[in-house]
């Protein structure tokens, strides 16, 4: 638990690099060689998991491009203020595949997300926002969310504040958003 | 001057969405029908002028998807402080086709611009910054800037702090920010 292996990592960035290009999201080398490949410390990526480039991250504004595996989760978790940050308010947009989102308010009632096993006592909240291409939701600060992608997958534009992701607070208390990349 | 026919604006959104699907940039029927241009009063909207969609533009950040058609420019400008917000920031990063932007700085010695015609008095930041997809570029508040599309046109995110246009101080003072559409 909490270690990924190098041969994975990079197999992880492989694999997105690919979805990038397929989509028509043009990356430079250093990107594609930077892609953050997030585990959570959870030990299976493909379950839980998250891969990322960060365009630009100042005091003012973040932007970002998420992908997720056919149904990867981005485990639940809240931005809460960090000194005089009133935390990150964020705006996901999908522009490939299709991604569930829930976020705290009124359950729904069938919700359509396979819950990841072994883990289903940390995701609580199931308002469902479906977001298919071209569609985007705001999630205010402090409030717990999670995400899933579909079948095909799904690349999200994430626009934001400023990300200080080492202040996420996760519902499940075996994460570490550090990772910690071990040689095979 | 000042004016813009509501066939002209019909037609440059049409050809905007046009390049979004291209791009495979996926807008709703209701962005593609709002899809706002900027003709800057000028007159002539291949020459000077802006295609734009805001995805989100609340108090603490903003993201644009923008549009230039061949060797369209968009006018010299600044963002001023606007009470306690110090000016926007903004981060431009290209999609496609190719951006030439200038900022003040060190005059590169032969720029790749045309000078838009009857309009060259208004061009006085002649530092090029050459966007071609993936590539990226931060300008800080408060900096004169203009920028030009390639051969191709192009396709550029924008990336920032708080919008607020209609604060923008553009070096030709014969530029008035809020179109006024005529009926044909």
């Amino acid at each position: 638990m909490g270690v990924i292996k190098r041969s994975e990592v990079r197999a992880a960035q492989a694999r997105t690099a690919e979805l990038f290009a397929r989509a028509g999201i043009v990356m430079t080398p250093e990107e594609v060689a930077g892609i953050e490949v997030a585990t959570f410390g959870l030990g299976d990526l493909e379950k839980e998991g998250l891969e990322l480039v960060t365009y630009v991250n100042n005091d003012r504004y973040c932007a970002k491009e998420l992908v997720l595996f056919p149904y990867q989760t981005c485990p639940e978790h809240l931005h809460p203020p960090v000194g005089d940050d009133p935390g990150k308010t964020e705006t996901f947009r999908c522009r490939s595949g299709k991604v569930l989102l829930y976020v705290e308010g009124e359950p729904t009632e069938r919700v359509q997300a396979r819950l990841p096993e072994g883990s289903e006592a940390y995701y609580t909240v199931f308002h469902e926002v479906e977001l298919l291409p071209g569609r985007q939701y705001t999630i205010p600060p402090g409030t717990k969310h999670w995400f899933q992608a579909g079948a095909d997958g799904a690349i999200v534009s994430e626009f934001s504040s400023t990300s200080r992701d080492e202040y996420d607070i996760f519902t499940d208390p075996r994460i570490e958003r550090i990772p910690v990349i071990v040689e095979d």
